[in-house]
């Protein structure tokens, strides 16, 4: 369904395409080049990539999200592996099974946490249980979202920790940046600070949500991990043969900064929602709002009445009582998150 | 790599994006719609199909056309059985193993056949073999391309006939539409006369190669095979979040008949360089050309002499001797035909 | 590492052989006949379990208890179903990811409950929550172990009610019996009772621990389910060629019920030992003694003192504190009983 | 079915099983020992092997030749890798997929070769074209049969040459020694020469087919390789619980010579057959009998007559003509051998 901008705030996917990648596009049409990502606009990329997070890597683009976090998590772990995540990670609640069907079969193993964050404590006790023996499945890696689901960020503090916790037992770190930008945008670090200086081997770094079309992506610090990763990549269907559309993608979001000042404005506008919500009583917030997400305890009845004005958004049942999921994205006016806030007052 | 078009017959990947399609893409990058295939666009080309197929149908819009093979083949063969093709079909040689990875395991039966075609007579003599026993592989699907790897299409009646032969051992029948429209273009039939009225039960329908960017699909005309595919979709990572771009491309693709007249230009300017290349004596067809390619035997210094004057090529060793394959697509002008053809005259 | 039987209370599989099943074995070893199952033997077992089960079934034997229950997990299951579980459930537990495997990814969905058993109500609860929707992993079966992991049976009514609260569902129903002979033996309803009039589509029977050498099986009760089954084992190489063997051992444990008297023994051991630790302070069982296994809290002291007595066993530890496994056998003397109780007796 | 051993030249899969091994088992019967392959006969039988082979090894016993040869392959491909095997190898033709399915999807590449032997020039032409590109499944593994499928043998110096036309890739070597046995009784080398110093890394060893009941193994030579294989190995249902009964018939077997008695008395009654047939006319040998199983052609007629004097064998049609296969076994009398050629020449 399609629907007026300014009352949907369901998910940043809902957002359309910023100007500049549908620009990218219209100037990576032209001519011929070779395919399968073997064109000049893949390689400027991953370039780019590579002096952005100050680290040698490895790219491969992918067509979603899912793709890069069951793909990454299949070349760290086999079948016999283990990947501890939170328990309401997109790769253990929204993938379907992905992760499972990728790696023949590894086992998610879900830990509990805080505003969505799995902590090195969590991480080091699961580890220090003695699961060696034939009959387990072995803990293998861990994966972590960056921003969370729960709208919140790691801390490169954080991120650091639970990369010692599992370096500790040899374990892999990755982690889903399917909202990448939006982390980096709160926590104002440098992109090396929170990924391989902090021991994350592998990431998915996705910019679909952030204004692009379909464009995400597996890197690979740790690049003996990407030797045979192109076959993988093939054989799940995940090579593009026109690469160079997906990187030019990737190529204007990160010219000029583009993707971190549209994170940043997702980010302000759902700071703003959440400094206008701060005052209307009844209603509070589950989680810091951290990143482009707000989790919103309410009663019923302000949640239907929100709805019989006509804004969308997902109800997102809770043990604290009835909340609803709010969602900005680069394409949020002040005006839209205004009118929202209005709303709610105005329900309550 | 970056060239120039005029010199480029490697594959109709290389070549860029319909402005058709690019405008489709900018009008589809406005507003809010809802996510995974729910927009408006992918419903209208859902209808569309309907139409143009003139049969009930169910559309699944993936990444690429080996994600769209090998999803389809899986939902058609369960890990224990066979999957008939040409030797040289896509499936077999240039998807490193994707059929096989998502069925479990799945083979595939290769059989021979003139310039690319699999004839419904090898097909019933495979299927009379009794190979029924718990030991052996089961032959579950059929698999044809059209247009094949050869550059050559199947007739209705071809179709049909290999359609029959599977239908009576209760064989599903795949065909993979990586280059349907070249087909349709050429043999001058409707889409229904040469999917389901010949016994298709699903196809692999693209639109890359003909001037879009990424658009690839699964059809299924028995939609009983549709159910459970939408899961099958989603853990293979081939369920685009903004699923509203992929379905633009095929909606302008639609729209007036640019498709076929896409494909029946690609197909005229390989029929042309056919013509020029009839006269050049040490120069042969391998197969006929009733698509966009073309494979030309010719000696080896005549090969190297066209690479040296800039020509971009794939060699293509036959039992017949030195082989090229050339490829034109929709943005091939009759300028870089003739260019290709008097350079292979200079050469030879 | 070889022991002293009277010592080893480690598990039902480190005791050894019933004489009969020997014997059966010697019989069977003479002349030819068919491989692959198609014995009088297997044959022969297949129409005693129909009588025995008073319904219609087929019967599928297999190398271990791990590979009948992925294999039949597997037939009730594709990779985007999930299974619903104990959380201690072998399945989960004790598998290395064998059904995850098997299934090409399908989840586990673990659940509470007292005593290894879950609760129909636990089952209607998970399944009443909406995961419809191509996102998530679908539940597609339910399975219970019978006797559970914690020695417990589940009472023909607890069986049938979580059948019910599967079917509501359409969810099919697997029991793990590889200590079936176990719960029966304690229980003392028909086999029919407490497995398809409950509900139960699929189980697996095992006699491995019950005194075979390795017999385990897959039956189906809807023989529908059955159908391409042969298929499947093939494939995962569990079809003995010399198939007469595992069955030869099925027939020694189904004639003139020994296998339900070779259970009961192991049973009574157990309640001998639980009887004589009820009169000792400082040790308490986690769980009601229903079958042939005992979990005992005791002091890490005690827990000592009756290792170095000699004494083999699992420590098990759990939230209320230390706590050991000990398993009886069809093998177990009653003096093994009175030693070991003996032993915890002087320890404590 | 049941039948007469003297007329049953199905398959060595029909006999029954040698005094020895149930000798063996009932002496295994006794005691408490570790479960999971940790008992002292299976450690008893993994040192006789390296006693035997005179080389450093590790063993894993399995249910079947099927799991022996799919766990084996499955370790040395990744799912994007070929295996290069006769055409008519059991794992291209009698494990309806086995290979594929535990490797993920990899593919097997069949080679032709007389006599049911792959050559060493057919490898290295196979490995010499250039697939390397991710759009192929890449050689990974050779493997060969000994005996083979036809009932000849490898002399070490072809499977020595097949192992440096495969080392000079870097691809993997594997034997399926389903009929280890009856090959080494017929080349009278050591087990050293044909296997680890020919290059293998890994083999299938089975007695199953050499009077015992079930007792397959895969032994990896390069033990690196065994690392993990543990978990691969259990997952897929193949550790048994009772280790020691599937050691107990190896250590039979390795007793005193046994197997190489037991398998040189199998060869000896084929080529008594061998040269019985060639003194009758319009029968004659497609293979040279260099184990215990005969190809042998003959008229329509003459195979109806030996049916209906109440033979039993598999007819195996071939471009040569009408074909049977004739197998002998431990347990086959030179009285039963005689009859049967007794019964050709009287039906010829």
């Amino acid at each position: 369904m399609s629907h007026d901008r300014d009352f949907d705030f369901r998910s940043d996917n809902v957002a359309c395409v910023a100007p500049e990648v549908l620009t990218a596009l219209a100037d990576a049409a032209r001519g011929s080049v070779s395919s399968y990502g073997e064109d000049p606009i893949t390689q400027r990329v991953e370039a780019r990539l590579k002096e952005l997070f100050d680290h040698e890597l490895s790219l491969f683009t992918v067509a979603t999200g899912t793709a890069a976090n069951a793909l990454a998590l299949a070349q760290l772990t086999p079948g016999w592996g283990s990947v501890l995540c939170h328990k309401e990670a997109h790769i253990a609640t929204d993938e379907c099974g992905a992760p499972e069907f990728f790696s023949s079969g590894a086992k998610l193993a879900p830990l509990d946490g805080a505003h969505g964050k799995i902590t090195a404590e969590a991480v080091a006790a699961h580890l220090a249980r003695d699961t060696r023996g034939v009959h387990h499945s072995q803990p293998m890696a861990i994966s972590i979202s960056q921003s969370t689901e729960a709208g919140t960020c790691y801390t490169p503090d954080e991120v650091a920790a639970i990369g010692a916790a599992g370096a500790r037992h040899g374990v892999r770190f990755h982690m889903d940046g399917a909202r990448f930008a939006n982390a980096l945008a709160s926590l104002r670090c440098s992109p090396a600070e929170v990924t391989w200086q902090a021991g994350v081997d592998a990431m998915s770094f996705g910019v679909t949500k952030n204004g692009a079309m379909a464009a995400e992506a597996i890197i690979f610090f740790d690049t003996a991990l990407a030797e045979d990763f192109g076959y993988r990549r093939k054989r799940a269907g995940h090579l593009f043969s026109k690469g160079r559309f997906a990187a030019a993608q990737f190529d204007a979001q990160l010219t000029g900064g583009l993707w971190l000042r549209l994170a940043a404005h997702a980010n302000a506008m759902a700071s703003r929602v959440a400094q206008g919500l701060a005052a209307i009583p009844g209603v509070a917030l589950l989680h810091p709002v951290e990143a482009n997400e707000l989790f919103v305890l309410m009663p019923d009845a302000v949640i239907d009445g929100l709805e019989k004005a006509g804004f969308l958004f997902y109800r997102w049942p809770t043990e604290e009582g009835p909340c609803i999921r709010l969602v900005t994205a680069f394409d949020t006016e002040p005006a839209h998150a205004d009118g929202l806030v209005a709303a709610i007052r105005a329900a309550a």
